[in-house]
């Protein structure tokens, strides 16, 4: 085993980045172990200097951050501050200085991953992120490596623990989203301002980056179509569970049936409970992986949290520690499928529709005309009186989002609908 | 990218082989672009040569093994002939002639790993193995280079699908036994003769390879306590249901308490319902992880069939080469822990007992003595009159597995206990 250690920088010493710096000090024996080499922790970034760090040696503590990366004699730089700068030139930066990289950054990873790779590869540098996505599990290295000689169609997950905190307890309880949220909220698994995550922000930046890694294509965070859970209702998961199914925020990324362009998309949608998904309780993660030779693949665990996090963190550490050593770099980006990224419109699937309309014979068969003269299959119908009014609940074949959107503005002009109570897509099925 | 490609010989074509060798074919292009080199198969050794095999050139075709993998000019063998011998020579010949290996053959990598480690490192190649345990499912690669930077103390897997889908069968239609294992006989899910599958030595072989990984520690396949599921009744199914559970036959690893030592054994278990494990069906497979800081992670997928386990063989087969490309290595053994693998004896778990005993006062006071005797904390006992006779089931607290069977040895002796209807480990609380 070599003897002289190899550097290793963090930048960021919050909830992640205390937890990896404690782990590399109390587990050094196993990573050098593991890695061939001991590794030490050369410099800790950090915004206030004053705060005490426990095992951490107040002489390696800096607020430069910039300088710290300029060092030229850093291994490894462990990027945990999040947000697009300065974690984006401080990783430029990094790599120009000779270090190889390890971010948790979802949100820059979703927006400058090819530029970023770009300069990791201009400078046979590393850059590793499984922590960027669904915390503790495994889920960048088994697509980009295990699934490597596969053909992957399609990506299906729970990547936010928030929401699916928020979404079980509605389903669970009966409780509203204002409730559900206000409980997240006081357990901490809700931000303050929770925006990120029940708008699908968080889930829409891991998407871009599992869809782009999925398919060897470039996909950006604007490419991704995104909706928020907070108007899912008590009522919508009474729906779904007359047709057997739970509802779930879901990350989609898919091939088209034709294989020649892929579609990403974070919305609600009803899931089978017959689905593995299905089942995935309080603020874990999974994600469901459908391949060609594979076939139906999970990946189930922890998607936050400071120890899970710093988990992944450190098993990127080991591997790039690894690549230092070997004069190797892992494997960079793969983009060179490049297919085109397809909007919303031509994503197809199933819908859920509600409709409040009045209670008056022809009324159905008018809103059967809508859907026949837009293209759209329907497969059952449920007809409810409630008080002079009636609900109309229309479950439909598979259609375009396009032709389902026309649907519903047709729908609207009818007389006979007072309003569209709840659109929701199905899908797992 | 490399315009010279690089060379792969395949040892078997059967139903893994050739469908290995369809999707280097069909996917020529992704697989080059994905390891910046196009790779040509070379050689295909077979033990029917007069077999039609649609899509591999008949000139590629040879019986002669040996010759093969000594030809020189082999940059990755890939080994799917399964069995000790002669895929051991093989492979070792491999090595000697400057190959890197890809290997889905479980039964030699529990018997012979670390040798084949050493011939793998000793020539500077490759041994790689993901398709060995569970098919398809990232196992392999997410314990050894995922969890790099963690410290594993539990791995709870269902690793045999022929098991898996008879149990499941059980369960659900209160089939008993034999007529379980037939169906799946007729579906093909079971061998003509099962032993491997419903025996353990399957699982038994994934258990050693899954703890050498995890533990970091050699562990042969003799060092797995074994115990088959031939002998689970309705009537186990039945209790198993009373208490909230299901029985599956599962691959346990674990750290002892103290971190000093490892266990690894294979046997049917009762988990409660709420356990992820438990809802994995028919022939899936599926393995639980427990670590320091990742905390709880689960792999679901099917565990076997052709295009599966391809689907895993092709992924390394990705990774090898690009390895190849680069002059690195992989990770190899990481045996440095050398932890002690304790017998069965020592391993810590709860019990369910079911026995028959006399309908006489006193039964009960008598049968709790013996488990007091041996230090057994009972939990729950419950009684059942039946014609004349009596049933006991006691559920214990946490007990070793020497105390329990010291328990149930001095139970037999007792004149009211008429027999040990059954005793079952009951897992994953």
């Amino acid at each position: 085993m070599r003897t002289r250690p190899l550097k290793v920088a963090l930048l960021g010493c919050g909830v992640v980045g205390s937890e990896v710096a404690r782990i590399m000090t109390t587990h050094a024996d196993d990573l050098a172990a593991r890695i061939g080499a001991p590794v030490e922790l050369a410099g800790v970034a950090v915004r206030r200097p004053d705060k005490v760090r426990e095992g951490i040696d107040p002489a390696l503590v800096t607020t430069d951050a910039t300088a710290l990366v300029k060092r030229g004699d850093l291994d490894v730089v462990v990027e945990v501050i999040g947000g697009i700068e300065p974690a984006r030139t401080l990783i430029t930066t990094a790599f120009e200085h000779g270090a190889s990289v390890v971010s948790a950054n979802k949100a820059l990873l979703a927006q400058d991953g090819a530029a970023l790779h770009a300069a990791a590869e201009e400078h046979g540098r590393d850059l590793y992120y499984e922590a960027a996505v669904a915390g503790a599990i495994p889920l960048i290295r088994p697509l980009r490596e295990s699934l490597a000689g596969d053909k992957v169609n399609r990506v299906l997950g729970i990547v936010n623990g928030t929401t699916n905190f928020i979404l079980d307890k509605m389903d669970s309880t009966g409780a509203g989203y204002q409730e559900a949220l206000d409980e997240a909220t006081a357990l901490g698994y809700a931000e303050a301002d929770p925006t990120a995550d029940v708008e699908g922000f968080d889930a829409a930046a891991k998407a871009a980056i599992l869809a782009g890694i999925a398919f060897h294509t470039r996909v950006r965070l604007d490419d991704v179509y995104r909706e928020g859970m907070t108007e899912v209702t008590a009522a919508d998961f009474a729906s779904a569970k007359e047709m057997g199914c739970t509802i779930k925020l879901l990350a989609i990324c898919e091939r088209a049936a034709d294989g020649a362009s892929v579609t990403a998309r974070v919305h609600p949608a009803m899931i089978p409970l017959s689905h593995p998904l299905a089942s995935v309780r309080g603020a874990y993660n999974a994600v469901f992986v459908e391949s060609d030779a594979a076939g139906q693949l999970m990946f189930y665990g922890p998607g936050a949290g400071g120890s899970p996090t710093a988990s992944a963190v450190l098993g990127d550490l080991v591997a790039v520690c690894r690549n230092r050593l070997s004069g190797a770099t892992g494997p960079g980006e793969s983009a060179y499928a490049a297919l085109p990224v397809s909007p919303m419109g031509d994503v197809v699937t199933r819908y859920h529709i509600s409709l409040d309309v009045a209670d008056k014979p022809g009324v159905l068969a008018q809103v059967a005309t809508v859907f026949a003269e837009h293209g759209v299959s329907i497969d059952t119908v449920r007809q409810q009186g409630k008080d002079g009014e009636a609900s109309l609940v229309v479950v439909t074949h598979r259609a375009s989002d396009a032709a389902l959107h026309g649907t519903v503005e047709a729908l609207r002009k009818l007389d006979t609908v007072r309003g569209v109570a709840s659109i929701m897509r199905v899908e797992g099925e």
